[in-house]
């Protein structure tokens, strides 16, 4: 497995999700930031099942404890190791899987690659490993907040065929967090809720697109060739479960434009660079451009239905699986904070690299830098 | 900057558009594959401007040069450096640029990272510097072959409003290659010719969509937590200039569908475990599941027009960008063989990460690895 | 800071003296490797203080807990979390330290880098550190024994100005247990330990060397150009407190010979190739041959004396420090596992390195991959 | 094979002794740096053969070509490109070896390793190989000392048991360059001078040791637990061929001492902490404390003598080889600039990791970041 991400400022993973607990070291942390347990448990707690009655109504208090890196309220530079303790382990509930794939899941790949079957929840596959994430998320938000001024904020824009209407300058945290769907068009939001609620009722699953922004980001994060802004951002939100696509800017949307109304043209103002339109979503050559960034992330319906599927088992028989057990019938609202810990992570990262480029450089009199 | 990418086979890339070369190092190709500057110069060839009328007229040979790493026409382990040389510079066809911004492309970007302005051609922000990803995917994909089996085949699935229909396990490279638009329909490429004919008389440029296949890998490839299978795809293939979005197997339209729908049941045959859809794209919990990977992105059209544009320069005054110069008005043509490339350098390092972990590994008895 | 180690078989190490505890991440074991606590807590035993009288008399009992990427006995394959929980913290035993830099600690670079000052019992670079490199050593140790046949052994070889007589072919583990002060030349260990009491006895602390040794290890692993396995063998070896020096083979001392006389002679045995001597060390070009992998570690005097050293305090006033506390008067038989530790995690990281080259490869029919 | 390194500072070499050329890929170094070949060209000239009678006569120009990354004499921080073309090649020099291993060479372990045997010259095994390390580490050397105002100088500190009288505070380049042996101490060097010459009259070798100094370093570098800085100067040092050990500070002669002996004591001078020893040689806890850093490399005596002996053939049969052809009786004095340049490159990267780190710090007001 690879369960470590970033180049400077890092992190590493683990848990599993029927095993003692999950957590996360973060290493490269710059040293002096006030952190609290407090601020990666809110994060923590939008994350966690049992919220809502949209979401799975496992009760899993999930409290995070900082084992390393802080002292006195402050990072130190150490790593910071964070973790949560599993409870509420019900591994009988998935006494059926042990022997059975669920489409769609981890369960055979895993098996392929691996040749061991961790059956219980899911292991390592499990969802509970993006509580890592996002407790290494708050990390990585609150020093972007303090150090850069930069703040990350995702919502679910669309359920199924239900799309909002957001204006991604000015949408608000309390919007998003105003309904359990974490949709801050209120109306599409009740729109999205009676979705979810007709797929749970009928034992079936929706998915739909979260749009994240990230605002304030000065001009210059992202290293191309390889490690441009967006390739980063895409990595890094394609690793979380169920996710299928990525897209910035005007995306797939905007292929369907003339270059010539796709163009974001500049102008200045208050002495700065800006473009007229955002159709690059604040990425442009794979380096931020100051506007903001803004992206989309596709997540499939949840692939785990109270319905009966054919498969196969361990032995290539053919099986039938029942769904069972606690599950949500939409992941989109659990996965909205998953999404801003993993721009959060890349963020931060580049944001170190390119302060120790400015570091080294002799810019031009003339010059941005 | 970052031109390094992968863990195991690894490259990186050097060279701008008006300096005396491009090029590319690969690092950890296994020894012993046979490798002849003539397979590489194939896929260069499939990239260079000048191909027909769709594309840039730029003359530009491109004539690949192997400077180590081959020993009687086999990899010796050793790094392998491969370089074009540049030719047909005309700087001069640039100096408007020199204090102009041009609107969506990278130099203002670069210029405010950098503090520096090599406006020669957009520097290493310009087109050339795919020669490079190019090259060494060639490497890449022949080991893909030669060792494991794995075809890597992408082709212009939409030019703006036109959308080829190809059955993806079926389509050949000859028919890819059938017409300069690189789409294997024939109809819909006729459609998709008229259509970027019709934008380069009109002085505007277009974009698509390009779809990529990779046949014959096993199951197993993938490293999750982070670099997961389809993470590592976004991530390279959003990192080719111009494109803007990323979906593996269903990705964004799948998530209109419910969870009963889009589920890929499984089933047995040969031996195998198989799926009876493929919404997955061939990768499942970030593993390949053995059937079809399949992926498209996104590219947003050309920003260079043959029109005039409103921009400002570096001193930030307002100034108007006339075009000029050689240009496409549709990059698909030539980004399909960099998508390739792309995936494979992608699959090559996870081939190998999946083969150390296999030998490794102590298997169940009726274990998969 | 930088926690992270390894490309394929990777750790996180994370923790400081007087926090909850310490602990690391092992991520990209292979799976089915059969893995008890009970082994991870032998090696952790040896390196604990209170063995003896020669160490430090703290009792900290680190007693491992697996959090993660076992299950039912074995790897999963997933990341595996080991930790030990801190235990009689006396932060008040370091008040003295609070403003004063301590000589040949990292007191005063951990202020200049950090800008924090952590100062109960040096915090990040306290040696309690080492039990996250111990604790994931021993998973290492393992897998290099179960699936490659590798033992790696190390010994106390010189304290001060007493050397012992060690055959690094010969040696065993019980040898090397047979006294505290890990050295298998019973004469030379009385000898070191009196000049360890006499240290101690004087307040004062004493260093030395430790011998290393990895038997089994086939040709072939170790990666030129950079990562040849005696340079990563000296940065993990030299990433440990206190140590001060790396030599392989003939090391330093060698340099004094002539070639004639250095150079070791290619003879065949059973089908394999030898060398007559072994002044390599195991290693030619930065790639094991096959013979005794051997190495040696420089460990200075342990800082901390019981007697008044001139110091500045942070406010760079003169200051006299008086040691106080619970310290070992030499270090070196509690680092041998530490030693042990970082051989193996580097040993098994470029074992799987060489898998995947292997099983990418193309060998001549006459070859040795 | 591995021939990338480092973190943000990075380089790939490439490039065989009998290939078309060898060459480097620096990427991350940040732009405006003035940057002129001539100023790598002089760094290759002290590495190249034929400088004096001590070292191999080959005649090689080695020019060095700058192909990216550098526009208007300054770096654009786009990766830098540099080469030398390949002449004089004498690849029928080296029939002999085509299938005799040489001993304590690099021969038998690469054809282990990669099952391929490129037997001109050693291919990627040959002293060829460090030019790439001398371009890069020149393009690192020039960014040290502008920018941060760091000078590395190394020297022969001892050739078999000639050994030097060097003050490292005081040596100049003009001193060290003063005589073909790099060696500062006049007697010493005509010493050594005789001692390389007696062995090359005998068909004979010698190795010794290297001491590099870097002057000027402020606290600060250094990124513990792993990447202390002596380690990546070990890891980096020890990837250089013909090298079997490295020692920071008092290394091995300091663990002769006590502690009381050993340490450094801390005093104020000009609002600055200093030691008033530097038995650290400059690094404490991993990180660099602002005095000298201060080191040594050990180098064995050359593999290849000018006498018969014996060895196996790849066919596992005994054999006699008679050394030819032009070899250095001592690596040394052409090691020197190698060894900078490894320095160079290590410090550089370091420089702007610390620069990373303290640009996203919130110091104490009393603090030292």
């Amino acid at each position: 497995m690879s369960s470590f991400l970033g180049t400077l400022f890092r992190v590493a993973t683990w848990g599993e999700s029927h095993g003692p607990g999950v957590g996360a070291v973060v290493d490269g942390c710059p040293p002096g930031l006030e952190l609290d347990a407090s601020e990666i448990q809110r994060e923590l707690d939008r994350r966690r099942p049992g919220q809502s009655a949209l979401v799975s109504p496992r009760r899993e208090a999930d409290r995070v404890e900082i084992l390393s890196g802080v002292f006195e309220g402050r990072t130190t530079g150490a790593p910071i190791a964070l973790w949560t303790r599993n409870a509420d382990a019900r591994p009988e509930a998935y006494a059926e899987m042990a022997d059975k794939f669920r489409p769609s899941h981890a369960d055979y790949t895993y098996y392929a690659k691996y040749g061991i079957r961790d059956w219980r929840g899911g292991g390592r596959s499990s969802a509970r490993e993006t509580i890592g994430r996002v407790a290494a998320g708050a990390v990585a938000k609150k020093l972007l907040r303090a150090r850069w001024g930069v703040e990350i904020l995702a919502y679910v824009l669309r359920v199924k065929e239900v799309e909002a209407r957001v204006d991604p300058e000015a949408v608000s945290l309390s919007q998003v967090e105003s309904n359990p769907v974490r949709c801050p068009d209120a109306e599409a939001a009740e729109a999205m809720r009676r979705t979810i609620e007709e797929a749970r009722k009928a034992g079936d699953t929706v998915g739909g697109a979260i749009e994240c922004a990230a605002r304030g980001a000065p001009p210059g994060w992202g290293e191309p060739a390889f490690d441009r802004l967006e390739a980063d951002l895409a990595k890094a939100t394609l690793s979380i479960p169920a996710s299928k696509g990525f897209e910035i800017g005007s995306g797939f949307a905007g292929t369907r434009m003339s270059g010539s109304e796709h163009n974001d043209l500049f102008y200045a103002e208050k002495g700065r660079v800006r473009t007229r339109t955002n159709r690059s979503g604040g990425v442009q050559g794979g380096v931020s451009n100051g506007e903001l960034i803004l992206f989309r992330v596709a997540f499939k319906p949840v692939a785990t239905i109270m319905r009966p599927q054919e498969t196969v088992d361990i032995h290539l028989q053919p099986a039938v699986l029942q769904g069972r057990g606690r599950h949500d019938p939409c992941v989109l609202p659990r996965a909205v904070p998953i999404v801003e810990a993993m721009a959060a992570l890349t963020l931060a990262d580049h944001a170190l690299r390119q302060e120790a480029l400015r570091a080294g450089a002799f810019p031009d009199r003339a010059g941005g830098v």
